[in-house]
């Protein structure tokens, strides 16, 4: 499988609206390890940013002071490595301002939205679809939920919808960290 | 490319001895993530046990509460699924009690290391020579190490060592929880 140009991908980890346990719309707190492993993955693939997309002012402060750490602070300095990475963050509000973000960027036409899930869809795509659609060089943006996923009415509103990660069995709760990484080695040809 | 059947399969991290960042041999401190991470992707791709190394006995206090804390504890019942995956983690001082302990359980020779790093060798592996050990049928153990990695001399000692995963660029520094997820998916045969 020939590798993908990852230039042209964004992600975006969502933390409201997800849904709780209940499957009930909800909003989770951020996750520090999620900041650095999200941003370590997408710096190995190369995609252009990775958003983080929380409505709440406090979320917002810790996440805004952790990057400036790492990007700006001591960190920069004592780990070069991770700075690089971290500076592909972006913090926003809502999944409209990703979506115009992005578009302001790239002075393209509406992302397309790719969701993922560990839920299966009969409208999922898999891997090679969204390679095909990345080839035609417009932007897209790759969206995990973090708690218990992203909502239904979230995952009906974007252009597609990945088939789920699944083992030889039926065991389905992979880390959103997980999730990650392993999507973006498949769509880096796995190799 | 086929599944590859992995219950032959054992995970490890190690703590000790690993590199610190001036390539010294060093001791790290256990991350909770990693415990999460290491048992649900273990457990999604089917691998029999995860072996946390550590010899420093506060962590392995800490390690065995936490543990105690999702598969007897008020997690387990909150949430089976974590139950399901922490069950597969097993806490133990040094990497020879990994190899005895793989030994006692299945009754076999001594198990078929594979040491993982981010750092290229002329004598590394790729995952199809993994998955063709595999199929020989004998317990194998993929390892991997904490801080700024496995030692040279850990390596050396292993019957394998993985081509370290990388993206299109040159940028080489993913977490062991990204690294473990995609080695297995990888193994798993990417699909």
């Amino acid at each position: 499988m020939p590798m993908t140009d990852m230039k042209n991908l964004y992600l975006a980890l969502i933390h409201y609206p997800v849904q709780n346990r209940k499957g009930e719309q909800a909003g989770s707190a951020v996750t520090n390890l999620d900041l650095h492993d999200l941003a370590r993955a997408g710096r190995t693939f190369g995609v252009t940013a990775v958003y983080i997309v929380t409505p709440y002012g406090d979320q917002i402060q810790l996440v805004n002071e952790l990057i400036a750490h790492w990007t700006q602070g001591v960190g920069s300095r004592t780990n070069p490595a991770r700075k690089e990475a971290l500076q592909l963050l972006r913090v926003v509000e809502t999944w409209d301002q990703v979506l115009e973000d992005i578009q302001r960027e790239t002075g393209d036409a509406k992302p397309v939205s790719i969701a993922t899930s560990a839920r299966t869809r009969k409208d999922a795509v898999d891997v090679k679809k969204v390679q095909m659609s990345l080839e035609q060089g417009n932007p897209h943006v790759l969206v995990f939920g973090t708690a218990w996923g992203l909502t239904q009415e979230f995952m009906d509103s974007c252009d597609m919808c990945l088939s789920p990660i699944q083992g030889p069995g039926r065991y389905n709760h992979l880390p959103v960290r997980s999730a990650v990484s392993i999507y973006l080695d498949r769509l880096n040809g796995c190799m």
